[in-house]
């Protein structure tokens, strides 16, 4: 019996330890895509205590607390901080076969060197330990992200953002990890939802302009990103809910965008024409400027109106969405193509059903760069052992893993590095399989570069090189 | 080479061995979803002889029998008993990957200790000592059920069903199995249906009134609960083809219910507002009285015409379907939600590719209840290995295996029940393998218990707890 | 660590070996869905260089090469014919996982005699070496396809072509493999594109008469249907990009079709019925000469339109579509099968998450021939370990495996025999794991003789027998 999260955990073949213990274990981060508070990382953030830090903005630990029975109060409630923590150890004892059970546990020991087993017996002594190493320097916010080797992060912002705390990271001598934010226009797009009037207040304000008209509108977002790209920003990204293209006709967005400011309901048809005008000016605009566009399908969020209404979104009551978006998908991408302003894209969808109609559509568009058009890693409810093999097996199935930008946490925590490392087994485990059982040659050197180059070298190359 | 179906079938670990063998074994039997007849049960029925058993309304045998090429006069029709069997024989020899295969041999061992393999030329001795095994009262129908662990069992009923048999069985001295109703509604809903106006008819009778108004039919329905919940009912069930809810508009309803029971055709709409006012309905009467409810999505029934017409439902012609159910269905259990009106809830799909989607839906709706809402066994098609695992590692990965409901059988026959032994060994299979690669905590104990939790204490929990 | 394409390759278990070596690698091939050239057959084509035989018709390796980044002139361009056998060498090298990977290492193997692997520096050797054996007999078209151990390929032929190749082919003295035309109209359904009115033409002129009228175009196909039946064919294929099936009413097909010749615009609704209608006087026609119509179901073709100007279709810019067919194919197959006019049939969809909706969906219309009804092998973006593995066990967990027809190539290239001994070796891997593991009786004569069945028996028996 193997021991629990060894040294060897998920590598079952030498091939797979030796492809992890040379080449993907020494290898830095680049976690291109996460919600990491960047005024945290400026005020170097500390923690009180471990249920701030653990359970603070943690949905994915909230909903299994949920599923456990447990009340809300110790979830996101105003409950001890020590009960809610408590609660929390009992509910992940049992999570078997849940991402949360090893990550927690591989938090524990990663930066608390703590192993003991996290359940309602050893909650006491893990509290006392845990919270005496947080007084440490080595777990405040900007340790802990040079602490796990990483490079570089990409926060997600939102085009109202000042990006002040962007400069404040920049400008700091001590810290060598690059923070850049990440462009995600998500509240320009809904122009159907009551965040629509207010942002576009909040937008006018921040580009110094008064938004009457379409015109105004992809003015100001042309400016916001010089804005952003003055700050280093070469990512964008949007959540899109679900994925809809159409008819990108001016007029029809222009009639859409009336409404909306009057916050009268628009026909469906003209939002369709209004997202797809936007999504095309902007994808245009990434091709232009060298920057890499996520396109994140799929989710279905703030399913719960009655936690919604109390705690807002984010809070853990989202779900996967099962749309027929392929021809669509499809027809964008194209309309950017045909004029040769695609830009570099990463492709998500959060239903994994999806991974081959993603990996298989990329293909029809790769052009010149290496890699152009990825299929991006398992993601949110995928972002485990059984997602992660399969998103890595279809990919290869029908396009170049060697290729692939590899893993992001997408996370809020400072201590979700540790998910980098598990995406790492996962990845040593196939390679290192393939080569036991003769499905690849064996040949060390080009595996281990292969794995090297997944882990760090193609999104490095993605985001920066502009050839 | 592993001997087949030996004691180890399925169990690939020493640590699934043990799991098994001193933990999931022992465990009784809650089969909260089955379709016996409560009549066999009352009366105790016997057997003529194996084909009659086996054979008489098992459509997954029909359905393989056909795709042999065997003529339905020996599957449906009114070929000879023996010659039946001889057919069936012949077909399920090769059978290779299919449950039945499995499922044949292990009712042959179980209940008639019979361990030849099944095919042409053990077909007479097979015949001929299991028809001597069948007068014994060790087969008949209640006997089954006691001697296979049983401690409870819930039939599908419609809520036109005088319940009389379940009364009878209940006042049987010498049976200590629970045998309880369910409350399955489908008539009601289908509003478009030929079956529609005849089963108002029935259901008019049942309840003494005569309905002619969505009121008369809610008070009919609420009426009918109460007696359902007389017999002891704490469990109602769906099946809905495809899932549809919106607009849950009184008038429309009405107007719906109006054309019907003119037998009009109905605009869609309407009916999807009928469909959608009866199910909120029904499902804040389900929570009051604390019931659970069960939605079966996914199913495309009676695909042949021609066996219709001369067999009816049920005789093996459904499939499965693919509809993009996600958003509609999350707006209904929402809309229970807000008012702290959902009930218990599992919901089944039969499109695998919907396993994530219940799973990480549910999870939205979680509250206060351990399980409350459960992603339901693999179902009908998935009812094998690939399946069971698909949808157990599925539940992991997005939520709380621990608190899985488990297996039910689904079934008309009384020697169904080793698919609860199937359904165990992959459990312990599963779990097993997960301990003996570090994956999770090398703790038995636990371990076991969360098997005997899944296998039993779950379901039970669920129904029968009022917290 | 498994000597890389040893002898075991993919074969994991000693029952997999033995079955393999005895059983399956001794039978002949029936490729019953190829795009092989006739002509070439028939002219028995030699090859310039190794790039004209392998890179010269192959979208599979250009989209491959795209992702890698590699510009357009090495692919399809003008390029020199060693640089492109350069970059294709640098592209595979890495290529891991991909399926390409292993099919090119093994052709090299199988019809070169080249064990080295394929990368940049191995590039000039092989190119040496793969020119010189191409001035040999046994690698001009007909050796090839002999060689290989194939007893019968099908074609795949619009209507308008005259056959020639195939009746010259025919009269061969030295020839003993049946090349069999399929019948593939989908230039004929698809009356809203801009091939429609040209392909009328082509067709009129083919069939000598000018089709102006619904009745016209029956007339006509069926004249062409019994053309195609001279020449040995019996089997159809059609592409449907997407599905539908709905109001097979001729006065709304006959009105879509007046449109399309006038090279007007057709309402939705009208070519849904144009298509039905088409479909059901086809699979009548092919039902009552005992043909088997093969549904290819589920591509997105020709997304980048940039590609399809420049090269046209089929050149490796297609993807994978999703939809919601299920309940339209139903509706189809039952129309055909309610007069007992629905012919053998083989369903094929380029969406994995289809294939338990097929494998079910046909398990409907099973009637009196054994395997009448076929979920088709993994195509196209699945033919591959995975999509093959899922694609077997899915069918077999819901219907007949041992019925199962198994592998096709569906390629252009003459070398792509290596598939079936690809497949071969994976239904091997999955039947002797079932033995090793006590899944099956360990009865080898039986599973060898299935095994046997799959690989060629099944598929034979489905064209040929006329029962």
């Amino acid at each position: 019996m193997k021991k629990f999260l060894g040294p060897d955990f998920l590598l079952k073949t030498d091939a797979a330890k030796e492809l992890y213990a040379k080449h993907a274990q020494k290898m830095p981060i680049f976690d291109y895509h996460c919600h990491l508070s960047p005024r945290e990382i400026a005020e170097n953030k500390q923690y009180e205590h471990l249920t701030e830090l653990w359970l603070g903005g943690d949905h994915y630990k909230w909903r299994l607390m949920r599923a456990s029975g447990i009340s809300e109060d110790l979830i996101t409630g105003n409950g001890d901080p020590y009960q809610k923590f408590l609660a929390w150890c009992k509910c992940i004892e049992t999570a078997f076969g849940n991402p949360l059970y090893h990550w927690s546990h591989m938090e524990m020991r990663r930066y608390f060197d703590i192993d003991l087993p996290l359940n309602e017996k050893n909650a006491p002594k893990i509290w006392e330990k845990a919270n005496k190493e947080l007084k440490k320097d080595k777990l405040f916010a900007r340790s802990l992200v040079a602490g796990s080797n990483v490079k570089a992060l990409c926060t997600t912002d939102d085009p109202v953002d000042s990006l002040e705390y962007h400069q404040t990271i920049a400008r700091l001598d001590n810290f060598n990890v690059k923070v850049l934010p990440t462009f995600r226009p998500d509240k320009a797009l809904k122009a159907d939802q009551a965040t629509f009037k207010p942002w576009i207040e909040q937008f006018s304000a921040a580009v110094g302009m008064q938004i009457k008209s379409l015109q105004d509108l992809l003015s100001a977002l042309e400016k916001r990103l010089d804005f952003f790209a003055k700050a280093g920003c070469c990512f964008s990204d949007h959540g899109l809910e679900p994925f809809v293209y159409g008819n990108p006709d001016e007029k029809a967005a222009e009639a859409a965008l009336q409404k909306a400011l009057k916050a009268e309901a628009i026909p469906q048809a003209d939002l369709v024409s209004y997202r797809s005008v936007l999504m095309l000016f902007l994808g245009r605009q990434y091709a232009r400027r060298g920057w890499t566009m996520q396109l994140h399908i799929g989710a279905l969020r703030g399913n719960n109106e009655r936690l919604f209404k109390q705690l807002g979104p984010d809070i853990g009551c989202d779900s996967i969405d099962n749309t027929c978006f392929a021809s669509q998908l499809s027809a964008f991408m194209n309309a950017l193509d045909v004029d040769d302003l695609l830009p570099r894209t990463i492709l998500y969808s959060l239903n994994p059903n999806d991974n081959l109609i993603l990996a298989a559509l990329g293909g029809c568009f790769a052009r010149d760069i290496p890699g152009k058009i990825q299929h991006g890693s398992a993601w949110w409810f995928n972002d485990h052992y059984k997602g992660m093999v399969a998103q890595m097996t279809d990919l290869a199935s029908v396009g170049l893993l060697s290729r692939f930008v590899g893993m992001l946490t997408d996370s809020r925590s400072f201590i979700s590095y540790t998910r980098h490392d598990y995406f790492r087994r996962i990845l040593c485990d196939i390679m290192g399989g393939w080569m036991e059982e003769g499905e690849i040659i064996a040949d060390m050197a080009l595996a281990g570069k292969t794995v090297e180059d997944i882990c760090f070298n193609n999104i490095w190359q993605l985001a920066f090189s502009r050839n």
